[in-house]
């Protein structure tokens, strides 16, 4: 379903807004990929007698990462994952935290690994990244899954920028052939976000703090990706109403609210838009869990063929 | 030096056209590369007693893989640069490929490894590649270079790619701030292309076979760097005078002629132009050999800042 121009498809009700219309389905998609990971680990258990099981990884000291965990680990359970939880205090060595790692990347049992992120500082987050077994990084973080994550070969690629395609893809939008501007060029979001349009044949421009004036690119886009951290970077006068934004920046202001890259008077002229919070957002964790399938599947040697076509994106 | 407006700067003379300014300096950025080299390899040479050396593989049966060896060789030999060629019959085996490879891996004499491509069908190109250590892979083709490329961590980043931003930089444009659109999303040239002009700084449009109107794109761009493959691709109608052109397609027309991306009645309505042949190529052995320096340096624990900084982009 292609919606009409100037419909505003996943704009949620924030701050005394006015509401707009289909919200009804904004959490469709995510609720569609969790129904299926809870199948796929059903089927696995019954089948194979093996749990698919999680492993994340808690440094302690973050309050927003241990929130994160938390909630990981209700999803777990509702989707009949396993979850083990490794809560390490803060002030553990990079040398204890590498020997967990491989301790988990041997452990047959465990068949994804996430790292909550930030680590404190006296820890290389690098350098452990690329320490977890690319079949069990269901963040997609180590290098060989940003690789993978640009050709297409198999590997895990990571949830927010699948996240954004998936959700516009949900709406019935196609990518291949249009034009889409990626705001920002981080490693998280950005870059990634990049090479999965570039793979969905559309063409893409990068924007970031040196383009002198957003508007201009933005002029020839049918989708905006919003992935600066930069609260409201994107205004009213920059969009125009053909086009689709899909924020995915996350900016916490001093009271402690979440701000996407988009402005909210963006939204009265642009055809549709997937806000923070309540866009991207919901489909991440649904995606690392489907991220967390593809880590067993991967590992009990599916050919890559069926793999990639389970795959999706 | 920025030139005017309407100036053809890097145009060469071929088949009759018109010939236009500034034809005397088009080389001066391989010379000054080339004798930066010589230099380099000389120093090592006096203050370390070492040869720095190149070594290529040759896998008999392609006759321009022949021709770019030769080539490869007269240069090193006037450079300073120890050559050692290593020519397999064309029924080599992967295993046997493999085994010299890693020979040249372990040993401290060779600096550089240089695989001339293509290789025979029978050979899997992408594993022999991922064989070559990442310091001496002078053509930087291993997955680890491909990254170091995207981020500017210390690696060996792709010549031809290079060669564009360098030719650029040597008549004085500036990237930082300004739009260019590179045509072609190879893994070779395109892709590598586009993180280096991320990495300068620009607003970069990555277009392909899906885009539906290159006219488009182009109408914002301050560069286009055509690396498609396609002859004549683009044309007078699509170009304006404010765009320079660098053209990095490789098309050998029935005739034998090397014929670029840009056709050639484009030239009349440009900002400037780097033809093909003549253009980026003239600057890609230079590039090379000067890869073979760093491979060097990095082998020998340069440090890092010093070694970013010395590469230059």
């Amino acid at each position: 379903m292609i919606p009409n121009r100037g419909q505003i498809l996943f704009f949620v009700n924030e701050g005394g807004a006015a509401s707009y219309g289909n919200l009804v389905n904004r959490a469709r998609a995510a609720d569609r990929i969790r129904k299926a990971v809870a199948e796929q680990a059903g089927r696995v258990r019954e089948q194979r007698g093996i749990e698919v099981k999680l492993a994340v990884i808690l440094v302690e000291g973050d309050p927003a990462s241990l929130a994160y965990a938390k909630a990981k680990q209700r999803w777990a359970s509702r989707l009949g994952i396993a979850f083990e939880w490794i809560r390490l205090p803060s002030g553990v060595t990079e040398q204890e935290l590498m020997g967990i790692i491989d301790t988990l990347n041997r452990d047959d049992g465990v068949h994804g690994i996430l790292l909550e992120l930030p680590l404190p500082r006296h820890l290389s987050s690098k350098a452990i990244i690329e320490a977890i077994s690319p079949w069990k990084d269901v963040d997609g973080l180590t290098s060989s899954n940003r690789l993978a994550n640009q050709t297409g070969a198999p590997g895990l690629y990571p949830a927010t920028p699948l996240s954004c395609v998936r959700l516009l893809e949900d709406y019935g939008y196609e990518l291949k052939g249009r034009h889409a501007v990626v705001v920002g060029r981080g490693e998280t979001v950005g870059m990634p976000l990049l090479h999965l349009l570039l793979r969905k044949n559309a063409t893409v421009t990068v924007c970031h703090s040196y383009t002198p004036d957003l508007s201009v690119p933005l002029r020839q886009a049918d989708f905006v990706f919003a992935a600066a951290g930069r609260q409201g970077l994107i205004t009213k006068s920059m969009v125009h109403p053909d086009l689709v934004a899909i924020d995915a920046g996350i900016n916490e202001t001093d009271s402690g609210e979440l701000k996407g890259d988009v402005d909210s008077g963006a939204i009265l002229r642009l055809q549709a838009l997937s806000p923070v919070p309540g866009g991207v957002g919901t489909l991440t964790t649904a995606i690392l869990f489907e991220n967390v399938i593809k880590a067993f599947e991967l590992q009990h040697g599916k050919k890559q063929q069926n793999f990639i076509r389970k795959g999706g994106v």
